[in-house]
């Protein structure tokens, strides 16, 4: 017999009564039972009830087994009495009288109970995290996590992509966050970078002649703590393809993505069209570049309703270029309550507050209630109504001034209208394409030309649309949003030296800083670059959007906390002098 | 039609001629024959021919490509004369005349050449690696690669393993090798490292109850330059399983390792029986704990047959104990010219050289030739021969002293002599377990015990083991050697937290010092630790093995040269003062 076991302890049925086995694995739960010992023992595959009474000849060595202790058994399978059969495990037919047991790895007393829903400080389940990953649901995320980027794999080599590794310990990448740096010994003084992603490589593929390349890739970015983020490193699904333009990287990512949310979804809905909708739609209809689609508000414009109108405040704004009023509908949020609950979160989230319309039944018809109707008297009030198709227990909220300056909080009031008034979708995984991103933006005081988002984007137009109106240049740039997530974001590049440089040029850059930071590509781009694109999918956030939980820790085996420490393996840590000295490195005594 | 192609460039047969298709690809070559242009327009997949001639719309334009122009090409498909077929392309039945034309990418005067073989300086394609890779041998290998890690996931995810992906920015890892140090932002001052090895997770992965797992894992390690490593980092097929010995680990692994080799070895012939072979059976007959088995030569023991014989140099070493002289058998090396270079190379070496007999026909019968043969005389000579097993034509090299003094050599002039006298099997894998390692070694100077190998290794006899003669200890410890090269090295854990510090302290390690550095394992293994062991397989050398090259960079993307830089990305550079502030640190100028 194997030395440790003939069986996991998810394999046994009634099919074995009779004989003779061997388990490992450890002490889930132990109940004494009037001088029966009864012993839940789990391994990575299940849990099978081990039985010992006082006739044992090892009674008295099970009598010192604790919870977590790491044991081998052998044993007797037996039928449990019809009465006592439990349907809910597949071992729930037997059970295991016990005749030997070696004790593999005894246990102290734990800081953190394996058994059970209780819950702990997050810091002692990163420090005891080999504890934590024991319990039921961690092992079912990190289960998860695996099947999810095996999925993917398999998806991507059915499309004939190849997986490359690309270097870890390289140059600065010009991603925008902060990179990690890595001193060099052998040249003391200098330092490598390790990868925000692998952007510059994965084009550089492209320029070497390979045609679909994807990869699991780590990416790092020296990030300050959020809940949703790894503050060292994360993972994307990266991918670049040759010679497509941005429709052909959607055809290829959808179903991808689709199969991946469909066999892992547990049955919610996978929205089966994706629309695409572009960057100013998204601000307008949605407060965001990354909508939650589940929820069925669309914000609109009602400028024209208040201009000249009796409410001042609007009035008076409207009479400015570039400030608007914009309503947000809420279906059945017709109640002064729920109006002035809004309105008070708009206060919170740093805005004067949120004018409101709701219309209700007064016995002889419908009656616009709330102090904006008032003001701008019922024609008008009515001609909202029907812009926004609302009715009776129905609402609207506005808002005016410089659309940038309230389009967040109204996507955050859309969401928590959405979310109280039971409008937003559960269940279900509703995806949109974010396009036509500006690939350029103004600072608000200086007015100084950055770009907006990505610098290696291919403009809309070419070299002939960066002649005109920076700010009107749009970018073949594009993100995929999820339930309120962005999961994907990429572009089709830019690919030409002369465009490239002209695109730079506005930014502020000129020639010289360009091939300095960006030497490796615009180098290889000399020399023959084929049109090429992609997008990067964020691996962590699909699978915390599987697994239903909005913290990116629960989804890593062994995650960093918030501080960027890890607890169990000490670390950032004190180096050596003879390490530093190696390095050619001083450190700076902190005050 | 597709905005770049409507077919790639190895698609086009004769079932296509008379359509109009579209391709995007590089001018591969250009070729003139009075007045009618032909191209190689070729992508990743494969080549096609266009002819132009004076006629075609293009026909300028099409003048003006030089190599490496990546472009657009419309045309119709011709069907070839049928002398002018080409059978070694999947396109020599067709031809294309080009009616439009698009140049998506110019290409600068060519550092190096795609077409054809001439040879580059090294440094030359680093730091055009884009334009090497395009390359057919380049191509070829990266496809070989992806194609291999691959099969490889596959085949381990057949065997219920799953990947996990081990943190990449953490605590220095007891490797042996130097640490890349990652300067820690919000803890200035203190460090990160990378893993040389993701040993402690994965076995802090078999603590937390996860019982097969795997990952195709980056390594990193400072090393100084060697031709068949990388100087930064390399990649492992890492795996660990919990309840298991040893056999259990050979039995999971070998099936892997060899369908791989069946599948990309090219019709070579891959051993199906790996022997286990003892470290210091290793040691005695091949010189090394990486043999060849593809060379018969096996080494022997033959000091009793000069022990006090009149080859008086041999028979005084033999006086002191410890000393041995061994016998490198060479069948077929049988002349004075072939043994004299052999013994020249000896003192190549550092040795005195190489006592050698060989044996000859003289007519009347065997002669055994040499100075050996003479001191010792005859009878000793036949008995040498015959323990040998040799022949007329045959010769035998012989060295004496203490083993570890000439044993490296040995094995090296082992390889030598299979190599120069064709013994060794060309368009084989011979594969071979290297058990039974040492624990523990002396140092030779000053005595002191220190662990040989791998600290974590389980002593086998346990603690009972530890507490006799330490040299005498072996480890459950083991490598598979392949072709003379370390393919994977492994152990069977010590999970038990007692036996981890008497292991330790034999080495001269206090239990503090344990826990100081090994924390995070230590302190998981009080918490009912399995019994688990795994190993780690060396991607780049499986690659290299498969491709037939020596030199690890012909297997790697975008490697950095052997002063570890990075030619094309320019890595390592200098940092930006403010990033060394954040970091807290200094730069000490260099004399």
């Amino acid at each position: 017999m194997h030395a440790y076991r003939s069986h996991s302890c998810a394999a046994l049925t009634a099919a074995n009564v009779g004989e003779t086995i061997r388990l490992s694995g450890w002490v889930h739960r132990r109940r004494d039972h009037g001088g029966v010992i009864f012993i839940d023992l789990r391994d990575h595959f299940g849990i099978t009830q081990i039985l010992c009474d006082p006739d044992s000849p090892v009674f008295s060595e099970v009598e010192k087994l604790r919870a977590e202790f790491c044991i081998r058994i052998d044993g007797e399978v037996k039928a449990r009495d019809a009465a006592l059969v439990n349907d809910k495990l597949p071992t729930g037919e037997i059970e295991v009288f016990i005749r030997d047991l070696e004790v593999l790895g005894a246990a102290a007393e734990l800081p953190l109970q394996v058994f059970g829903d209780q819950e702990y400080p997050e810091e002692t389940r990163l420090k005891y995290r080999y504890l934590d990953l024991r319990r039921e649901k961690m092992q079912a995320n990190m289960m998860l996590r695996s099947d999810v980027v095996s999925s993917i794999r398999k998806r991507m080599w059915n499309l004939d992509f190849r997986e490359f590794q690309t270097p870890i310990i390289t140059a600065s990448s010009p991603e925008g966050a902060r990179d990690f740096l890595v001193p060099s010994r052998q040249h003391p003084g200098k330092f490598y970078a390790l990868p925000q992603a692998p952007q510059q490589f994965k084009q550089l593929l492209m320029v070497s002649g390979f045609d679909k390349y994807f990869q699991i890739a780590p990416c790092f970015r020296d990030e300050d703590p959020r809940a949703d983020r790894s503050p060292t490193d994360f993972y994307q699904l990266d991918l670049e393809m040759s010679f497509v333009e941005q429709q052909d990287v959607f055809d290829t990512i959808e179903p991808v993505l689709r199969g991946v949310f469909e066999e892992f979804g547990e049955g919610a809905s996978v929205d089966q069209d994706w629309p695409l909708i572009s960057y100013a739609d998204a601000a307008l209809w949605y407060g965001t570049d990354k909508p939650d689609l589940r929820n069925p508000i669309k914000m609109q414009v009602v400028s024209e309703h208040f201009a000249g109108s009796g409410f001042a405040i609007f009035a008076k704004l409207l009479e400015h270029e570039g400030n608007e009023v914009r309503a947000i509908p809420a279906p059945k949020g017709g109640s002064r309550k729920f109006c002035d609950r809004m309105n008070k979160f708009a206060q919170e989230q740093g805005l004067p507050g949120m004018g409101y319309i709701f219309w209700r039944d007064q016995g002889e018809g419908m009656e616009a209630a709330g102090p904006l109707a008032k003001n701008i008297g019922p024609e008008r009030t009515e001609a909202i109504r029907q812009q926004l198709g609302l009715g009776v227990g129905d609402a609207a909220f506005f808002l005016a001034g410089k659309p940038s300056q309230f389009e967040a909080v109204a996507g955050r009031a859309r969401t928590v209208i959405g979310d109280e008034l039971g409008l937003t979708e559960q269940n279900r995984f509703a995806f949109a394409w974010i396009v036509d991103f500006p690939m350029y933006e103004a600072d608000e005081e200086t007015g100084k030309i950055d770009f907006s988002h990505n610098p290696f984007s291919m403009p809309q137009g070419g070299l002939e649309a960066l002649n005109g109106d920076p700010l009107s240049v749009l970018g073949y740039q594009y993100d995929l949003a999820c339930n309120g997530y962005e999961l994907v974001s990429g572009a089709i590049r830019n690919h030409q030296p002369e465009i490239m440089f002209k695109a730079f040029e506005l930014a502020g850059y000129g020639a010289d800083e360009v091939r300095k930071r960006f030497g490796g590509m615009v180098n290889a781009f000399q020399y023959g670059a084929p049109p090429h694109g992609g997008c990067a999918a964020g691996i962590d956030r699909i699978v915390m959007l599987l697994a239903d939980t909005a913290n990116i820790r629960e989804v890593i085996l062994f995650p960093m906390n918030q501080r960027a420490e890890d607890l169990m393996m000490n670390a950032p840590s004190d180096p050596m002098p003879d390490q530093l000295m190696e390095l050619g490195l001083r450190v700076i005594p902190q005050d």
